[in-house]
């Protein structure tokens, strides 16, 4: 039993997908989220100042007290989960494992579409994730940097989004994939496009599976809370002109709790 | 006389196109860039945050000597120039005033279109720089910013390019604008979609515009170098993925000599 927090951080506000399903599926559990707004998106950056960042995101939320971390972002999960994991006493887990132990479960013809930023798809951390899960599966990755400006435009019935949409699937469609990995934060509110294009195939939002993953080793660890209506402070590094808006837009409840935060370096 | 560097900063590497334009126009200058990729866009953030890496780049750039500096961000131009004037001795220009000179003296109807990203727009701070030189001018301003993305997914020529800029052109193609000023480092590169769907009006790009005015400046002031062959020292905050092959496309030249620099907060 733990009354300690469970920290979550993601280079903005994408994350608090994440922190949706947490506050669904455990209730009970206080939880501090860090968005890092002030140098996001991570996905443009190299992999030297991603795990830089990473570090200084945990270290905060180690200073909060958690008791577990959890990686929402892509970029940061692909390239740093190792080394933050070294650095710190408690559990970290990421926002891949999950989705892919999902997708292998799903997939019947054992070929997997995987969609996400550039750094997400070329850093091969979901290539590893299913080699080392179940060796049968064919991963094809795909980068589609544009799905995200699209999603922060809101142009998510634009016939330009079709398009691009056709461009980028086409390659997966062609493979035959009959489960798509949804491979970052944003993609989740693409489904209907992903629909109308690849049809009735298998979609895994893994900031779903990510709760249901948690439960599990809050469980196994005995760090539940037990205590009733855990509390949501959300901290980030730069509080830009609709951060309120698209923030309730991720987490479907108001933002009450919030407020800027200096890390060293953002 | 002044042998002294001429300074110029961008959030990324887009502000080398100005680089570019003063090596052409005094090619005896020397010049120091500083990219500060480690927290680009700027666009995204707020406008403290903005202020804020603008003083910051400055500092930087006084303390490697600069005798003039240039702010090649049109974010940074749009809610910080005043105030970066203010802290420093030295002349300071942005990319916004030099393309409002050209628009003015271009257009004939005094109906002028400016394109840019979402922040350049809202700012404000195009409307203020033509209400100061020209009454008569009334401003159409839209922010584009899937224009950024796409540029930097190099889809030029996409069917999905052509209908983002008919729905973001539209506007100005109705109110009958008859000279586009162009008000994004990546956008000039977008130059044959906004010919096919606006036709023969006049195009301003602002970066070209500026090196003549930097060329006028140094005159009247009295400080140009006479020695030959200027150096170019390019500095970054963060050196991503393929920085070195979008740069030169930018600047048109083999990237030299650059390193990454830590800024206090990058």
């Amino acid at each position: 039993m733990s009354d300690s927090p469970i920290g979550i951080f993601d280079s903005g506000i994408g994350g608090l997908t994440v922190v949706k399903e947490i506050r669904r599926i455990l209730p009970n559990e206080n939880i501090v989220y860090l968005g890092d707004t002030a140098r996001l998106p991570y996905g443009t950056k190299s992999i030297d100042a991603i795990i830089e960042f990473s570090l200084e995101n945990t270290e905060f939320l180690i200073s909060r007290g958690a008791k577990f971390i959890i990686i929402a972002c892509y970029s940061s999960t692909s390239v740093a989960l190792d080394i933050v994991r070294k650095n710190v006493n408690v559990p970290v887990i990421g926002v891949i494992q999950p989705g892919v132990e999902k997708a292998v479960e799903l997939t019947k013809n054992h070929k997997v579409g995987v969609v996400g930023t550039s750094l997400t798809i070329y850093s091969g951390a979901y290539e590893k994730a299913f080699r080392d899960l179940d060796e049968r599966c064919e991963v094809l990755g795909k980068a589609c940097p544009l799905f995200v400006s699209l999603v922060e435009e809101g142009w998510l019935d634009h016939p330009a989004t079709d398009l691009i949409a056709q461009t980028y699937l086409k390659p997966l469609k062609d493979d035959n994939v009959d489960t798509v990995l949804l491979g970052c934060t944003h993609f989740p509110l693409l489904m209907p496009v992903f629909r109308k294009i690849m049809g009735k195939i298998n979609y895994v939002d893994a900031s779903r599976e990510v709760g249901s993953k948690v439960a599990d080793e809050l469980r196994r660890l005995e760090l539940q809370r037990d205590a009733k209506n855990g509390t949501l402070m959300i901290y980030l590094t730069d509080l830009s002109m609709n951060f309120k808006e698209i923030g309730e837009r991720f987490l479907s409840e108001p933002m009450k709790n919030f407020s800027r935060v200096a890390l060293k370096g953002s």
